[in-house]
């Protein structure tokens, strides 16, 4: 079976990659955990070729990569495009090979001056929702280790704002003294939605509000399950006080799988707002089929 | 030498402890690293006598601990006093030891209902502070791992309220995306004092404040020195953001070692508070000798 090119996405802690066919079919798809955060430049090429090899031929195959990978400390550095700008405005940067079989290039990021922030991959899931969406006017939510929030206007990123969200919940949940008292996976749907209301009205009650969870498991037996949720609920509600311009009386769209989408659609239902929810994933690919379609004209 | 008596602060990370001598006077100082953290229940009598051996006689020596050794995943577990309560109003469990020259006795932490709340060692200190401050009525607060504002009135704790500032700060800056952007001791003053002000002022925009420091740090090259003082601004700001009822219009006293109670003198100076600070080390062996005094009815 001949493989026509590979998209990729290349994020912290994963390397996600798609084999496309002569038709611009799926042929093949592939993950491994060799993520930006455990390699060094030199570790890019075998980390490829470890889950690219089968699909090679003997002359070059072109490899699309978006995310991490273009960044400081990754294969090759990526520039950024500056907002406001569109999610793939810049061209691609060649990584360097050794094995003949392979042709690299990264797709640029995104970022923006004031405030300063920074995006590495969710461009091209944005890319990938407007290939499909052109028209499309609102807010674009991507969360995950770092949330963002995107404001789309004309086919442009007008700004953004990145969260730390879901690096703080991993953390916290994993190595801080609240470890003890969220030690299964567990939910509570209502004290996750009091949480988030809570965070919302009273944001600056944060580091409290979470000692709480450790101080009620030692007192009450608070549930694992309700602790787990009132965190969520906590940092997300935090979040959503602060991207209020973003969402207020605005369309919204999440994008990502749906154990990340879920809790950010409740707490922003209670909140009035109804936003739809996409795959990312699927947005990923279509993103990086539009950067290939951009450089030579055809999906194939 | 002969040493009448043993104190000791058990914490989560450290031991300390003073050996007393015939007169009351501190004959001896130790500390090793056997925090309760690291330990099962029967790892403490050796790390106990790996420290206090050389100030033991023949006969069975009293030894007087506070802190986290009395937690439920400590040695044996001591009550809570309630509030409102003196800081050590219940008397101390005795711990389990096979060493015919140990005796040992834990004292109890103290709790809060509503909000959900624990402490255990700082009661210590507190007792101490109100030992050489008996008609003390305001704020004490003690900057930490996880901090502390206790309110104390007519020699008693009224309400008390812990914020984890100190171990998101060790979390963010060795273990998050922003270690990147910290690897160095610097300082910024001014940097301090803006990130605190802007905390206290918009307490919700914590995660996106943070990311913005790793993102100012690829763009514009952000100083490690400023980025850290940042991060210590934003965390300490909000905690003063949530704490303001303790401390508005009170005379507070911050309780710690000048690297912990520095910042927040400087933040509690810019909101007009004028903070007296006292060493806490010193204020535990002070709770410690008034915890001997209260079962013995000596110092000695």
């Amino acid at each position: 079976m001949k493989t026509s090119w590979i998209a990729a996405d290349w994020g912290t802690s994963n390397l996600r990659l798609w084999a496309i066919g002569p038709e611009g079919e799926v042929s093949g798809r592939e993950t491994s955990d060799a993520g930006m955060g455990g390699l060094t430049a030199d570790g890019y090429e075998p980390a490829l070729l470890a889950l690219a090899e089968k699909y090679l031929g003997d002359g070059p195959t072109e490899v699309l990569i978006c995310g991490m990978a273009g960044a400081r400390q990754g294969w090759v550095e990526a520039p950024y495009g500056a907002v406001p700008c569109k999610p793939s405005g810049l061209a691609p940067v060649t990584a360097p090979t050794t094995d003949p079989r392979l042709s690299v290039r990264i797709l640029p990021g995104v970022s923006q001056a004031e405030p300063a922030d920074v995006m590495r991959g969710e461009e091209t899931q944005v890319a990938g929702f407007l290939a499909g969406h052109p028209d499309f006017d609102g807010i674009l939510c991507l969360p995950g280790t770092h949330s963002k929030w995107v404001h789309i206007s004309a086919g442009e990123i007008v700004s953004f704002r990145t969260f730390m969200t879901g690096e703080i919940f991993s953390l916290l949940s994993s190595q801080s003294v609240l470890r003890h008292s969220l030690h299964d996976e567990g939910w509570d749907d209502a004290a996750f939605a009091e949480a988030a209301a809570d965070a919302m009205s009273r944001p600056e009650r944060m580091a409290s509000s979470l000692f709480s969870l450790r101080a009620a498991s030692l007192l009450t037996g608070l549930a694992p399950g309700t602790a787990r949720a009132r965190l969520s609920g906590t940092l997300i509600g935090l979040e959503l006080a602060a991207s209020r311009p973003y969402w207020l009386g605005q369309r919204v769209v999440l994008i990502g799988g749906p154990l990340l989408t879920q809790p950010y659609a409740k707490a922003l239902s209670a909140q009035g707002v109804a936003p739809e929810s996409h795959d990312g994933e699927h947005l990923a690919l279509a993103g990086l089929t539009a950067a290939r379609i951009a450089l030579t004209g055809t999906a194939q």
